[in-house]
């Protein structure tokens, strides 16, 4: 059977430890394993910060640019090969497969993009510059500097492709050596991107490193220029929070967590509106695609109490068009949990979901006799207001159906009870309904959906993760930030503020060509 | 003796506990007290939220600027009154009681300004808008929102007026109710702004509270929308930071904390020229300004070893200039430390330093037979690598002289050992020097302050911090970041994406009125 490797140190190593098994999610076989231990992490981060670091400092903004428009292009080279690997380890459909490995490659393009508008600039300039004394001599201009330890990246199983290069491009496009960790049971995947970015060559000596396994004592070593962006779960994430050296040291960390993402549907929205119909569409892709595993599926469905039954019937009659099955079968749009432990989890959830409402379609059986298949489910609450429906994330293909006034402060307010999220959408075509929900949600989100029909033929869904707006949320959701365009490198940069004489600081100043730049 | 009160829930309050007496550090007599216990720490929060919350966030940026104003203008009104408390209960001559009075209002009128500039807008437009789809129709627009939680400050004792205002100015324009608590020791001047503050009735209810004393069980209140800014040890962020509370709900914290600030005299500069001038004045002012008590005063100071000697004779001939003694005196340009505490800990601090250097003037010996006096200290380094120079940060009136090459990388090395600082400075007028320190220190410092002949008529000194420029630093110092114009205000609100139609998103689109400002 396959062992996976890790890339330390500039090449590959099996770790000695016992193995941990990898499955084929459809099948419940065994197709490869992971074995950590054997890896001198202290030597792992130092040659991070005393090799790739430099290297990547001294290349210009257009450079690295370069360097990730290669990476695009040597793994969308291998895109067949991926898609394989991910319907085998991941249990996806080819669609799923594809929504993954693309939004890696095209992220890093967007990427590429960004550095390339930035040309040969290596500090970057924050804002215009301001006088600080009596006259211009005594000069003030913030930049952002490439900070200088290494960025360890904790990525997570559900998209092992996207949510590993969306942030090593932010990471090295900043000028900052990557770490990466993938999400266990689907490391498969990742472990093939992390051996075409490392043979393709592009990125200098210790840019670039990749763990097959666990981080064992790595945590220890992290010093305060060093980085830990980190997607997962709230309660994984509170450990790293506080985790002794990383409070010590004040080590950076961004974090990605739980999210009860929300879908607000507006009383205004007539069924036979265009509006409608991308609600429902959105809502019946958003929970079935990656089996519901994405952090930014919808959890809770809000509709005017009125509305509840012609939404229920709709929204079974949209899932049920959905078919289930074997992942290597064209046909089929949704395949099983990709581990055991997301199967029991998922399972546990949907029983107590289904507790507090009734189940309209799915439930927390298996649904095929072999694999971890749970059926898309759909729970309408008893009382909208029940704890568990704001606190409880089951991360698979499950949705509560809560009825709330029409109003659109009530719904605000049963959406900040799950104590902040990554998106939630908003379905309306009445401006002062809209205004009052942005009003509500937006403290509570990273990103706010706006539905509405003038849009609907253009819009990409609200699940969908776009490099040019953040990706985060207060909170529960873990308080981080990526993307965002030049937003996301922030993270990997100090701000800093220069002070002297104005002339001597023109060096820093915002260029035309260094202002933003691709779509 | 003067018991100091809590102003919450709208009412003075003083405390049940055991009183823990202020003294005025010149007499060392005991001139007021502090009592905690009373106060119900869920019920101040909530009274926050509720209350000073909501009607901050129905003003626009000109009415909350209009409030800045008026507290600004009250505070200004009793500066002679508060003069006179800062030099009883923080021992500072006269113009140190002003550097923080006249600090605070006028950080309060920068952002007061700031805020009148910025209009009737209620929202921030964080950069232009982005089209996200095939057509402009999908489009993108990030927006900075008030978040719905409290802010907490926990205030350094050095600073009792700035450093409660500035942090104070941020959150309240950016429609955060505050929570003050000042640093017990200098108390009395932060007691009496707090009641200036309240009894002028600017703010609306629940906007403004100040906790004379413990915070109690406070932080195990706080939320994922609440915030605490702390300036203070690095030992006590590291506590705060690691809290419990503070981790679960993913509190946002920003930490202000020791700094080992260095200034590097290049290899360029003549001992006749203007900048060698600068050098000298801005380190005698430096070391002995609120008596060394300021996070951003030089602790280290590198000079090139050749010159070791000259500086040495030149700044012990500055210092000597420093009149010490009984602050009420016209003539005293330092008073004692603070504190009992204060003092014993800065004896200790000199004694390690000078057990790896040998005293170029002062000591750790008492400098008046009665009061907290420390005399302006400065030890040369036997060796400059020695890990107490760079890792113990002794605040008070005493600097380390450390020799270098003279190379501007060995220099930037030297003070990176420091950890992470707020501010650094260097001095030349050598291009290229400048350049390479600037790459060298400006990833370890939230500032980078710039001497040259060209400045030096104009230059505010490194140690001053200005409202324009951003206050904070990597590591050691926190990882902060205050100040810095609107910058300082994000900290208070959340950063969205809004996603939706474009001319729906128009409202949100950032304004000529709402582009910054005043200088």
């Amino acid at each position: 059977m396959q062992t996976l490797e890790s890339l330390v140190l500039g090449r590959a190593v099996v770790g000695s430890d016992a193995p941990v098994a990898l499955f084929n999610p459809t099948t419940e076989e065994a197709i490869a394993e992971i074995r950590g231990g054997g890896i001198d992490f202290k030597a792992v981060l130092e040659f991070a910060r005393s090799s790739g670091g430099p290297a990547l400092r001294a290349m210009s903004f257009a450079e690295r640019g370069a360097i990730l428009k290669t990476l695009s292009h040597a793994i969308h080279e291998q895109r067949e090969a991926l898609i394989e690997l991910s319907i085998q380890n991941a249990g996806t459909p080819r669609g799923d497969a594809k929504f993954d490995i693309d939004g890696a490659t095209g992220t890093l393009a967007y990427y590429a993009a960004l550095g390339e508008s930035l040309g040969d600039r290596r500090t970057l300039a924050d804002g215009e510059g301001a006088q600080l004394g009596r006259t211009p001599r005594f000069w003030g201009q913030h930049v952002l500097v490439p900070r200088l330890g290494a960025a360890v990246h904790i990525n997570a199983f559900n998209f092992p492709a996207w949510n590993m290069m969306e942030k090593a491009a932010c990471a090295l496009l900043a000028a900052s050596p990557v770490i990466e960790k993938p999400g266990t049971p689907t490391a498969l995947v990742a472990a093939r991107i992390a051996r075409i970015v490392h043979d393709c060559g592009a990125l200098p000596a210790g840019a670039w490193q990749f763990i097959a396994g666990s981080l064992g004592d790595l945590l220890d070593h992290l010093g305060s220029q060093d980085a830990i962006a980190f997607t997962g779960s709230s309660r994984t994430a509170a450990i790293l929070r506080g985790h002794a050296n990383v409070v010590r040291q004040n080590v950076r960390i961004n974090l990605e967590a739980d999210s009860l993402n929300a879908a607000v549907l507006a009383p205004d929205v007539e069924p036979s509106s265009e509006t409608y119909s991308l609600f429902l569409s959105n809502l019946a892709l958003d929970m079935t695609q990656k089996s519901g595993q994405k952090c930014t599926a919808v959890r809770r469905i809000l509709v005017p109490k009125a509305r509840l039954e012609e939404v229920r019937a709709d929204l079974v009659a949209a899932l049920a068009k959905v078919k289930l099955g074997d992942p290597t079968q064209a046909e089929v749009r949704m395949g099983p949990l990709a581990s055991k432990a997301q199967f029991d989890e998922v399972r546990a959830g949907i029983t107590r979901l289904a507790a507090a409402g009734t189940v309209a379609c799915g439930g927390a059986e298996r649904a095929r006799e072999r694999g971890w298949f749970v059926a898309p489910t759909l729970i309408v609450a008893r009382d909208a207001e029940a704890e568990v429906f704001h606190a409880d994330e089951v991360f698979g293909p499950a949705a509560s159906l809560l009825g709330y006034s029409g109003e659109a402060d009530q719904a605000a307010r049963l959406v900040a009870r799950g104590g902040g999220g990554l998106v939630s959408s908003a379905y309306s075509n009445d401006a002062d309904w809209t205004e009052r929900i942005v009003a509500g949600l937006a403290p509570w989100h990273g990103r706010v959906w706006l539905g509405s029909d003038r849009m609907a033929e253009q819009a990409l869904p609200p699940g969908m993760v776009l490099p040019a707006s953040i990706h985060g949320g207060p909170g529960r959701a873990g308080g981080g930030e990526e993307l965002g365009g030049l937003r996301g490198l922030a993270f990997y940069q100090q701000r800093t503020a220069l002070q002297g004489f104005k002339s001597g600081l023109a060096g820093y100043a915002p260029a035309e060509s260094a202002k933003p730049a691709p779509k």
